[in-house]
């Protein structure tokens, strides 16, 4: 496979709490198309792509918290994106709530190929929000509550010809996240968010939500020398607005691509793989510049 | 003293290789007055901030590299700088190359309280460029032999009525600088840099040196919930264009204030070290949210 293609990210509007998953799927294939006839080998969805984002409400009923989880992948419901994958030759990448055999449930994203084969899975670390019911906040952020931390480090997969990681959310913010996959050798991040437009701990950074969105990821690519394909669950869902700005990124942080709204939208760009060497080899030759025992206070 | 006071970045345009230290003191000390009395009661100067950027050549006579080294600080030269900011009753940042009595050379900053006196130190870490000669190169950058890597770690001290920590140049680029930092209790970290516009080993990057200066700075202060004053050589200076771009950025990663060319010039903002909490206590609550048991391959 090239190590230059077309890449698109597919970002999802608002998913109403009574949607089915079929109607979610639905959605996510018509943009699988667009980003087929569009050139596209690569196409990231959103994490939590199969529901409304549920974290936000507070609940205490095990039956009713399972119900927005997935117990197997494909499963019925999403079956027909593989198919669709493998039919079109273009790979993906999906975020869902997975709940395992033993019972554990993890924030979890996956990355497909273009023969519709799972080969690469990442189970979300740095989750944000809180673990109680907080009676002050206009909507909740339970993801502590709702999954474990995750249990498979920051791997990174053969595919598309080159190295590719994964990350979810509120781990983009992390340079820990960057350095990890970066380290690892990662030369694409693909990853999917949900973030509401406004954060009620701190409302005074509530138009910086955008430009909170961009520069971690411009940061994590450019100090890394790697590409980023990042992609939003965006708009006013059951009446919290998420943030849209879905964006590829270059390694030298530039935003090659940027969705212009907040509904579902593809954008595209060509990514070459190759072009990470332009930042690794030079001002970011790790071998050469890092100073790992300099770092000790990271890891106490 | 109050942790809420105006600071400033004194911008240095070009210093010729035979301008004398005392010249380069003097456009200090005036930029000083200025900054003072603009209500500034810090003021941060460039790396190396004495002499011209004499990295950019081969020298192999170690008498001729000596003379590029200060072996005492304050010296005759810098003595009238100390003068001044006790005076004044003014904190500043110098940066400058370092001789030790054992014969160790390091690229040196420090901390100068309000009373004239020496209150911190750093050996910056991260040197950026190559050991030899290379021919190729329009202009060399020689860091890495003329300087031996910083001994200090990456210190934190108390002053300004808060926590303050110093980085130079390249370390500024790198995430694990500003996360040691922050980890250390820094609310301000103030730095210099001499950063050529062309990059000989990627030219087509040059366009984007702005900004990957104010990326990484951003990044550093919004991932940690910190400020920066962050203060260029800058101007042609011996035929290589430096870049300006001197900030003052705030926790939230907002740009505050940016120099508007390439020569001496003051800039200026309200720096208030109580808003890193909005940061640090939220998104950034490192004991909450860090997973430092994940980041092993940090320190490898």
């Amino acid at each position: 496979m090239s190590r230059s293609f077309i890449a698109a990210a597919a970002q999802l509007g608002p998913i109403a709490r009574d949607e089915p998953r079929s109607s979610a799927v639905a959605r996510m294939m018509e943009m699988m198309r667009e980003a087929n006839a569009r050139g596209a080998e690569l196409v990231v969805f959103p994490e939590l792509a199969l529901t409304t984002f549920f974290p936000r409400w507070y609940i205490e009923d095990e039956a009713e918290i399972a119900t927005w989880f997935e117990t197997e992948m494909p499963s019925a419901s999403t079956q027909p994106l593989f198919d669709l994958a493998a039919k079109l030759g273009i790979g993906f990448h999906l975020g869902y709530a997975e709940l395992t055999p033993e019972g554990r449930r993890f924030n979890t994203a996956i990355l497909v190929d273009a023969t519709g084969k799972i080969v690469g899975k990442y189970h979300k670390i740095h989750l944000p929000g809180h673990w109680e019911h907080e009676d002050w906040r206009p909507f909740q952020h339970l993801e502590k509550r709702y999954f474990e931390k995750g249990d498979l480090g920051f791997p990174v997969f053969d595919a598309m010809g080159g190295k590719l990681g994964m990350c979810i959310c509120n781990d983009r913010r992390w340079p820990e996240t960057w350095r990890m996959l970066g380290l690892g050798g990662a030369e694409l991040v693909v990853l999917g968010y949900n973030t509401p437009l406004h954060y009620p701990p701190a409302p005074e950074h509530d138009h910086l939500q955008y430009f909170h969105n961009e520069l971690s990821i411009q940061a994590g690519c450019y100090q890394n020398g790697l590409w980023a394909i990042a992609t939003a669950k965006a708009g006013r869902e059951e009446g919290c607005d998420l943030i849209g700005g879905s964006v590829i990124v270059a390694p030298t942080g530039e935003v090659l691509a940027r969705a212009a709204g907040t509904d579902d939208e593809v954008i595209t760009a060509r990514v070459n793989l190759d072009r990470c060497g332009e930042i690794r080899r030079n001002v970011f030759d790790f071998a050469m510049h890092r100073q790992p025992a300099d770092y000790g206070r990271l890891v106490e």
